[in-house]
């Protein structure tokens, strides 16, 4: 039985949570256990967008700027804060259990590749490659299991 | 002679602006009407789509949430907060001049289309309706220039 | 009599405006030209704020950043990203009408400051000065409006 | 010896990082012990704001919108939104090293003070609460600390 849109909701809280019971109710009829590896899943992705996020903007500021030269290049700076924006917006769509995610994910990961590359031909940003990539590879998941 | 990627470039300034300059001279040439349409084209985008998260995120403090009742239900509330976002992330690319600029405003353009219909069913938001209609509008046309 | 808090509310719309209806009713008894004015003033402070930051992350992207040199010196890229974000922050803690605006705005104030002067020392940023100055001035007003 | 201001660095990579050896070489000299407990400190802080961020959207959105009445209130959901909006910003100070972020902080703290007191008003909000109180006391810290 295919479930056309999943509207993920956030897991953090357990008990009695209001906001989560209400959304499952409002939810298309779908078997538990996809419910869950979805929300799993997207716990990751939003994980991989935070992280990705706070890895760029710290490498960004303490190693490409002190260490100028191509680290500091329009073209790299530049992806490296368009990374910055659109990890935080799509974690945040994720977050907020939007319908609209996936199309985020979607762009996000190609974004998110394009730095990843960016950063491989620099000196000493392998943690930031790294982030990237596994970002990449999260979104792309997350936005092919909402197509 | 077709022009595969168009950096766009600020225009706020004007004189010597060494950016621009170093910018242009590493831009494919192109015809120079081309590029000042792109110009003026860019900068409209960037201004619907500054105004949609404005109007958005004002009517969502001022009218919606006092208002209550279907102006506070779930997935109206989240749209506007994902249009806010989405227009304010969008729009940075352009002001960066980030070479993806085209796929954010592909993903904004359908988000304010989404955010215009659920507006559209509520009292009192013809200015919102209007806002992520013209940002929609505004963003598909830069989408597909840079396709 | 004095006003001791005055939550701001954003006339962008004018008509029959729901959200405007319901938060005035809201508010303590004040004279109806003091809501006035300081309606004006939020939307100048608004708007400084929303220049600032669109000049600096323009200025960053498209001059600072091709131009080198001292213009990518960590310290003033890191203010200028610090200006950005802040100025965006402080714009929607009023566009939301939030008490709290006065607080952000002190803070805004004082980090313009520091981006002006760092700009100043800089050539060709003239334009980022002046954005940086005047949003400050118009921070302050407000912060002292609202002691 | 006292040191006044003590550029904070973050401190993810090891290794040879470029970033990381350069803006220590320019700092004051200090303490290494002193230097080490300040790094801790401040990675604790970006962690309590982005914990507080996240917990708060996620609240909002999947609890505080469809729980509805006084969850909804304007100045609740304003005080969330402005709360979320801060922790960020204030986390992004601190990673980006800002030599403000003290000034950030500090405004952080009564934000989320003012944000845990709303959410304490109302049912099912404890772990929310909960974050807003750490992240008000972390921020305090940092705040105290850079005085």
């Amino acid at each position: 039985m295919p479930v056309s849109v999943i509207l993920p909701i956030m897991g953090r809280s357990s008990g009695n949570f209001f906001g989560r019971d209400s959304l499952i109710m409002s939810l298309p009829i779908m078997p538990m256990e996809r419910a869950m590896s979805d929300d799993l899943e997207l716990e990751d992705c939003i994980d991989a967008c935070d992280d990705c996020a706070s890895i760029c903007l710290e490498s960004l500021t303490g190693h490409c700027l002190p260490a100028g030269g191509k680290h500091v290049e329009p073209r790299h700076v530049i992806l490296m804060l368009d990374c910055v924006d659109l990890c935080r917006t799509t974690a945040d769509f994720m977050r907020r259990g939007s319908p609209n995610h996936a199309r985020l994910c979607a762009a996000c990961a190609d974004i998110c590749d394009a730095c990843a590359e960016s950063c491989a031909k620099l000196d000493d940003m392998e943690e930031c490659v790294e982030a990237c990539r596994d970002c990449a590879e999260s979104c792309r998941e997350m936005a092919s299991a909402a197509a």
